[in-house]
Parts: structure tokens; C-alpha cells; sequence
């Protein structure tokens, strides 16, 4: 099977070493006769020059396999035919478990007040974690792996879902107790899509429902909290410290007040992302069902455009 | 029962609530005729006259109960010969499990690379945990809680410890595979006492083993490693960076090229905090043990050390 790795270069390092051990039958190519090719993988800024793909050439191709999970850069190209198929990444929740729970321990622990610069000061000493209460908004995929990581290390974990459905292990609160899941959270994750009923879901009404010096840890959307508002609720300490990985515009704008404020983290969108390690032998299995004429994996459906 | 509390006046304040509530037919002194107590609750800094304590008067005495883990400053004590027993609180190996799991993680998702200073930088994302090594050297109480939490997590743990003793889903090295241990040790977590066989341990030859870029978590003593090889490694990259709970003179000296080293990270031994809530009830299961004759837990062989 012949594969053309129709991705931007800083790709390749990254995923030729994964892909080729995932699926060794494949001969991966960067470039070639697009007539030659059994598959295309791809992603949006290929080619580099520019240009959009004209996926017309690749008349055998079986498949295009996305690497990214979005996938509304692609199903938009009018000259691709070929059955699409998105990423889905099985590490994709575990790491986003593993971004929360790293950043919900450095909060537990106090690390930034330890981490100390030139002098040595005691402190007082947290309690362990079944001392400490952690609500976790969102119980899709990532909210629940996020919910049952930090119970397994001992929290007091609550989980809030607008369905309030039940989770293995977890108290989860339902729709209309929000309130209860926010003043008990002595550290907040907040893992929920961007949808009609999250936009602007924490207001600072809600935010201020936060325990004094409490911290927000947000991985899921930025349309969750108004900027503004979360600053202003900074400034009461209510929560005391946020923790961003996500805004409403991304990268965060250079002027933007967050980078200033000594009460908000900043990272990069990095708490999502696809690991080549994971996703790399679903790729192999994907290609191997195109080879053998068997029903793809997370085909898009064009009509809906995901 | 008839006890002193043989320790530093701040601990009076911490611990006399706990140790009374718990072990209510204790009669708990800070001062009388050494021959009239049964047992003794030492931390050394007892007497606040800077001398050491003489346990010979304590003719009646049936066991020093350490409020400490570690015992190197009272073992080596020669008027002792009641029996001495180490401080095992359960919160303690719990809490140390969470400072060195809230390391780990932070080293792990680069979070030092991650957490912004004004300009959005992508960068390579980590693997999932069960694509990180972590060893973990020293497989006592807070190292099988250390290695367990961190396997939970899904990381690779390798414990090592001189006997190699089985731990419940952790691969033990045992003592002459320690540089196997430390040349997989992407992260390496130690929490090894002091005794002849651990001081300068990790010498600068041992610290070459370790991967270009990983980084060392002491939280066990700070003798385990000669700090300058620990400075002449960290320049060579084996370790990346290291975070020092404990050193060998504490406090750590202002004038310390640690405070100054951008490889070292120092907190100031707070990893292994003895909580009197939970560590009070084990005291009082050991007097009680001590005034009926049954066997003491956690005692100290003298001829290990520990």
C-alpha cells in the first residue's frame, strides 16, 4: 500500500516514526505520482506553498484520512471526493486527564508558594487530597477520565453534567446544581463544549459562588467564562488563581490582559492534543479497512460537515 | 501511662491535641523525673538548649516513638537503648505520594514550557503517561505509595530498592540493577533514607546514567547525592533539572549555588510532613503496644539504620 503524507513538514518528524511502526505494510511517501497512491494522509497547509489541494489527481486513492479532530478545513474543498475520515485519538482524553490532574495537584500542593527563590520559608502544609474537594464541570470523555484520575489519587471529587447521568465512582450533580458544585469546589476543571447552553455559563455571579482563593482550571472551551467577568472575579479572589488553556481567541491576542494578570496561567491549547503514539496505529487500521474494502472508521458525513 | 513529649516546643502546639484526643489514658508531660515516664515522643531539637538528649535516666522507659521518619539524628545517639520506633503516618507516605506525583506530572507535561510569559508558543506535546519512565528508588512505605500513585496514573514505573523485594504491580529492581534503574529514569523520584549504603549514592558517575533532559525529584535525603556532583551533572544535561526537598544543611544556606542553578528547583523540606491528625492514632497503637508487652510497630533495627 502506497501512502502520501500530504501534511506541512513539521509533521513529518513527528508522525513518520509512529505510522510507519503502527502500520509497516505501508510504504509512507512525501511526495510522488498522486495516480500511484492507495491513500492520502493529510492536514490543512498542504502543500506549503500556499495553495489549497486539488485532490482531483488522486484517482486512486480510497481514503483520506485527517490527522486533526476538525476537520471543517477539508470537508469545504470542493475537489475532494474520496471518503474522508476524521482523527479520533484514544490518548487524546487520557492526556487531557493528565493536564488536569497535573495542574489540579500544583494547586493542591501549594508548589508555587514552595517553589521558592532564595530564601526558605515554611508554610503551611496542605492536607492530603481526601481533604480537598475538586468539582469537575463536564462529564463527556475527558470530563470523566479527568473526574476518575483524581479520585483515584483520593479527592473529594464532585462531577456536574447538565444531565447529572451517573459515573462510576463520582457524585455528579445535576443541571440546576451548579451552584452547590461551584461553592464546593476548592479547585475547579472545567471541561465542557462550546454549546448554546455553556456560552457565558459562568458569569461572575458564578464564578464569585467559588471558595475564596479557590483555582479555575479551564481545558474545555473559552466561551465558558466572559473574559472580563473571570478578571474581575480574580480581583475578588473568587477563584483565587485560573488556569487557561483555551480563550475565545487563539492564539491569545499580545495586549491581552491575561498575561499580566498575576492570577491567571496561560498555556497554549496544548491540553488537547493529538499524541502520533496513540492515533498512529488507528490511522494503520483505518488504511488497512480501505485496502480491504471494509467500513471505515469515523467517516465524516459531508452533509453535516463533521 | 506516663509520657514525655520530648520535642521542640513548636510541635507542643501541633500535636498536643491530636496525641490526647487520640490516646485519651495517656498522661502527656513536657518536662519530669525521666525514671517516672513509660515512654518518650522524641524529635530531635529536644532539649532547646541545643544539647542532645541523654535517654540513660529513662530507666522505665519502654519505647522512644520518633515523631520524625527519618531516625539517622537519634540512632545514632549512644545513650539509647530503649527501642526506637520511626514515625509511619499514614497521611505522611500519602503526602508524599502527592508531592511527588504533583512533581512528576509537572516534569512530565512540561508545564514549565507550557505555563506563558506573554508570547503563545506551541511546542511538542508529551507523550501519555504510559509512554514516560518513571523510576522511583526506595520501595519503603512512602516509595510503594510514591510508585503506586504513579502507576494509577498509567506511567512505567520501575521501583529499585537493595533487597528487591515484590510490591504490588511495580517491577522492583534490586540492588546491583541500579544503573538499569537510573538509565531508564525519565523522571527519577528518590526516597531513600540515609544510611551507609544511600550517602553520596548518586554520584556524578550514577547521574550520568540518567536520560539527557530528565529530571530528579529528591524528597528522601539530601546525602544521597554530593551537591556538587549533583551541579557538575545537571551542566552535562543528566538530569535536566532537579527538585530538592531536602539538602544536606537545612536551611539551605543563603549563599547556595542551588538557589541561583536555573536546573534546580528547591523546596524547603515540606514533602514530608508529618499531619498529627493522622499520624496521632499510630503513636497511640504503639504505646499501647509498649505498656501491654506486644510487639511495637515500625521499630528501628540499629544495625540498618532505619
Amino acid at each position: 500500500m502506497k501512502v502520501l503524507f500530504a501534511a506541512p513538514a513539521d509533521g513529518w518528524d513527528r508522525w513518520q516514526g509512529p505510522l510507519t511502526r503502527a502500520c509497516p505494510e505501508m510504504e509512507l511517501c512525501r511526495e510522488g505520482d498522486p495516480a500511484g497512491f492507495d491513500a492520502l494522509i493529510y492536514a490543512p497547509g498542504y502543500p506549503e506553498d500556499g495553495g489549497t489541494l486539488d485532490f482531483t489527481p488522486f484517482t486512486r486513492s480510497r481514503v483520506v484520512q485527517s490527522l486533526w479532530a476538525g476537520v471543517e478545513r477539508i470537508v469545504t474543498n470542493p475537489t475532494l471526493t474520496q471518503p474522508l475520515c476524521r482523527m479520533v485519538d484514544p490518548g487524546l482524553a487520557q492526556g487531557m486527564a493528565e493536564f488536569c490532574t497535573g495542574w489540579a495537584l500544583r494547586a493542591h500542593l501549594g508548589m508555587d508558594r514552595f517553589a521558592q527563590d532564595g530564601k526558605w520559608r515554611g508554610g503551611e502544609v496542605p492536607p492530603v487530597a481526601s481533604g480537598r474537594r475538586v468539582t469537575v464541570l463536564g462529564m463527556g470523555e475527558m470530563g470523566r477520565a479527568t473526574a476518575q484520575a483524581l479520585a483515584g489519587l483520593g479527592f473529594q471529587v464532585t462531577g456536574w453534567s447538565a444531565s447529572g447521568r451517573p459515573v462510576q465512582g463520582i457524585e455528579v450533580l445535576a443541571g440546576d446544581q451548579l451552584d452547590l458544585a461551584l461553592a464546593r469546589a476548592e479547585i475547579l476543571v472545567c471541561l465542557l463544549p462550546d454549546t448554546a447552553q455553556t456560552r457565558d455559563l459562568l458569569d461572575l455571579r458564578k464564578l464569585a459562588l467559588m471558595p475564596r482563593g479557590s483555582w479555575l482550571i479551564n481545558a474545555g472551551r473559552g466561551t465558558l467564562l466572559p473574559e472580563s467577568d473571570l478578571l474581575r472575579a480574580l480581583d475578588l479572589g473568587r477563584p483565587g488563581h485560573a488556569v487557561l488553556d483555551v480563550f475565545r481567541h487563539e492564539p491569545l491576542p499580545q495586549d491581552h490582559p491575561f498575561w499580566q494578570h498575576p492570577g491567571v496561567t496561560v498555556t497554549p491549547h496544548i491540553a488537547a492534543a493529538t499524541r502520533p503514539e496513540t492515533a498512529a496505529p488507528v490511522v494503520a487500521e483505518n488504511l488497512r479497512r480501505a485496502m480491504a474494502g471494509r467500513p471505515l472508521l469515523h467517516m465524516v458525513d459531508p452533509s453535516r460537515g463533521y
